[in-house]
């Protein structure tokens, strides 16, 4: 219970979280949200998918949004260094028995599917087909100029134990936590690639995803789309924010898509290289965690989540309970 | 009932809203937030009050903090063009079985004091002392940059009667307002200056104040000062915000000072110098009057209020209720 | 020689400049300048002219591009109080046998056209069609997010004389000024609007129009317009900045569109609407005058400027310079 | 002759780049400049040096400024992931015959100071004494932010081969470069934590450091520190920008501080982690690559620089020159 040692001895190298792969109901409407109002780049749209990029992305996509009947994730995807380290990856969590499986993704070389112990769906590849990146066609530049995909936030009953398969099993490293009273990890947050986090996990129902989140250049682009979504229909997609997040310091904002999946639209966090970084711990009931301005989140923020597809859930466990806004 | 025709032909010009004289009960404490958070520049400091002005101004304040074992507001304060507007002014009133007094006030000329059929007490006066303006001194450039005070907004049982007086007897222009279902005036927001207001009014037990406004250069500099808030004990002081107003379009944040004035930080409206320029209706139920981005106002922020020194308060009686947050 | 007094005694209203009317070779490459580049609204697009307006503007139009086979300026546009008031200013100018005459113009009820003693083409109206203003439609935002027109520039040979007409005939209010070291002005910002400047006139060849200028919002909004400008063909179009002034302490870029008229793109400087402001000398050897951060203007902007259509242009006398970057 | 592959097998790992130490003449003049203009957090201050550190960092220090007769640097830092891995680079290049030697640095546990073939001063160490980092003490933030210590740049008469060593030897992973019309390497941009540079390198006089450069958090934060220095007595101490830069694309400021050291102030560049990642060739005659805006930097900037102490500056060979501003 509790922190554990980071583990720098693991013999592949996952790089950083790259992108998310959603079922959604309607490809018009998600192409509305994303590309018209949000400012993704619309790579490639298919009868089946539409896939989107950010402005600084060379990768094919950072979101794929799959037409289904349900609303749901399909898997969440990680960058490894090269071909190799998949073939390691792949030895390790079979020796520790974790579902793993090839599977074919489009314009990925090769892809390795994981289901962790704890039902998440996590996808590792080495290499996309690579596209022309737009950070110098400021013309295209729109919305909320969408810079480059950051990271996910998932819910899961067994925090603890989430937590330690990532650090100890994976490589990723703790930046911040949450811990309750007894000193169980609630929340935490951790990278692989130098800012505060590739992934975070909190406390509740689940294996189910909290956000995906982007990267912007600075607040103003926030405050432009929430002006945009204000004045184009979506104003009751906007769901907690702005403000400063006390945990990653970062300046955020939090809106649900047409399928309502949670999209955090983040800038402005810090550098995390160090292997001798000291994680910092917060206090749940402490209210400037969730936001250094004070004001809580809503109840949806702490209770509404995309499935995982055909991952049951199951219920959250600990009793401890954040500060909620009535 | 509702709106009546702007007077363009009053014989004395207002110019603008100008200071605000609050009592408050430790001048150490006022100073600790308004100079050394806020960032205002202290012009002078003696056994009974502060002075202070914003970046830009050069006239000795505008803002007095008067000790007194009571917090409330003495006056609020207009500048006409020349002496003889306030003779002029003095004349019109004085027809109109208004209150009028000239008083004393330190660093000002003459000043004429009104209180209006409503009980606000108004402060007029053309010339007050001058001091350097700090605009090109950017190393004095502290908190938010307070760069100009720029409007008041009153509490008043009778809206409909006190937007008249300040339209047809005193010449303000009405640029927004909000009216009930029966068509009376809610709120309205009439100005002299050239942009949305140098008065604004509520319906709401009165007379009270509501808040006055300083403006900053832009959104960023409000973002600072919630940062220098959260993490200097003023946490609790922040009460509404950051948005973006509906009405008024400009982007602002809600904080109480010490003894709980409310003060407004205030950026990016629009001008309004045009005689022709058409009043913006709103409707009291649409929530992004309030906040373009759907957030509904604290309880507080409708309810609470400085009042004037000597003045009693009467209730509000329309029914019509905004949206508030719960 | 030097400053005169101000003239608060005049029996017309010029509430602010309005608009300019630039002639221009080719509809199309204008159009793709101004409207897709800049982001200026398209209000309407006829045979022979392009009519644009800013985002919070409710007038038909600020900028009347107009085909011709040459580049130059055809009026610049002020904005009186009401009908009345142009009856008065003609009376006014007719006694002074300055040059006017009614002249008819698109969506404007009555216009009189004025050529000043020095050649300026000055066009008066009280009433232009109104149209949406488009500053809650946010997702109509684009380029610079121009926010409303602000100010001329003119090179007049006759600097002195110019200043003079008007403040004393036309009841401008001078807010900034240079002199020569013979205490001769040399150039002069004088407003009614009530921020720096609606006018602003420097020695040089002339009469020629320095330059337009546009508000927006932030410093940030220009350079994103550097950077899209940078990456779509019009980096030679970039003339001086960004930059801070000395003079009106105001953010400022200057670009030249397809025809050579200089725009500036301006924000933040500060109100100047008290009858008492004092003036501000600067000395015309002074580097901080031209940019707050000391980097001097190139050789073309004091040299190059649009003429006035049919007017021909004086040499400017004055041997004293100001300094250039070589 | 051109590019070289990446060395992905060394074995060890340097982290990032850390600190500099700069000889200068009067600790006074520099704590005015980097501490009460520019913003840095004292750490220490001693007799004979000062030392600094920026917002975000919890090291004792990146900025070193020690006091003596002579304006020179005395070291570049950079830190290692762990004490082992610095006894692999000791034997990694004292098999190559570079020249490497312990030695004692105040607040390191370990250095390994390492002159490279070209002349260069490295000084290697794992770990560094901690301090609290000021990212949440928003009060303490002043002048341009400084979040933290970003990159250095160096002139090399030997670029092909400085760039060779930095890659093949030590691991650096090329983001941008240019190249002559001969194809040799004229300038190259190498990172090591993950964004656009850690080291770059120029064709010039050397070996020297062109300048040490800070993260800061937007371009409006540099806009400020021009306006403070700019009225500070400072403005001379400006010599390039602000600009976008085509190469990185970050928006810069060029300073000098009171020794003639020159600091970049920097934002918004891109994110590299991709071992994939493309390298961007840039044309030594495109002047955008210099200033996307198409203002070339002054002649100081590509002549000027701060010698390492007791090295001897060789001449640049290379005839290809950059397009200088006149």
């Amino acid at each position: 219970m509790g922190l554990i040692p980071h583990n720098f001895d693991l013999p592949f190298n996952i790089i950083r979280c790259s992108h998310v792969e959603y079922a959604v109901k309607d490809l018009d409407a998600s192409q509305k949200f994303y590309v018209d109002t949000l400012g993704f780049i619309l790579t490639e749209r298919t009868e089946e998918a539409i896939y989107l990029r950010c402005l600084e992305e060379q990768q094919h996509h950072s979101y794929i949004l799959r037409k289904s009947g349900k609303s749901e994730v399909l898997a969440v995807g990680f960058k490894v260094a090269f071909e190799k380290d998949l073939d390691v990856l792949k030895a390790h969590l079979d020796n520790l028995k974790v579902s793993t499986e090839w599977v074919t993704k489009y314009k990925e070389d090769r892809t390795l599917k994981v289901v962790t112990p704890q039902g998440f769906i996590l996808e590792f590849y080495a290499r996309m087909a690579k596209v022309k990146d737009m950070k110098r066609e400021y013309a295209a530049y729109k919305g909320m100029h969408p810079q480059r995909f950051d990271h996910f936030n998932i819910f899961t009953p067994n925090a603890q134990e989430t937590y330690e398969f990532f650090v100890r099993e994976l490589g990723f490293r703790l930046t911040e936590y949450t811990t309750t009273e007894k000193g169980e990890m609630w929340a935490a947050w951790m990278h692989r690639k130098g800012n505060v986090h590739d992934m975070a996990l909190t406390n509740g129902d689940g294996p189910r995803l909290h956000h995906s989140a982007v990267w912007v250049p600075t607040a103003l682009n926030i405050i432009h789309l929430l002006d945009v979504m204000s004045t184009t229909g979506y104003v009751d997609n906007i769901e907690r924010g702005p403000g400063r997040h006390g945990v990653s310091n970062a300046f955020f904002l939090y809106i649900r898509d047409p399928d309502g999946h949670r999209v955090e639209i983040y800038t402005c966090d810090y550098m995390t290289v160090d292997p001798d970084l000291e994680p910092l711990g917060w206090d749940l009931r402490d209210p400037q965690r969730q936001t250094l301005w004070g004001a809580p989140a809503p109840r949806s923020w702490f209770e509404e989540g995309s499935t995982f597809a055909g991952t049951p859930v199951l219920e959250a466990k600990m009793e401890a309970r954040p500060i909620i806004a009535e």
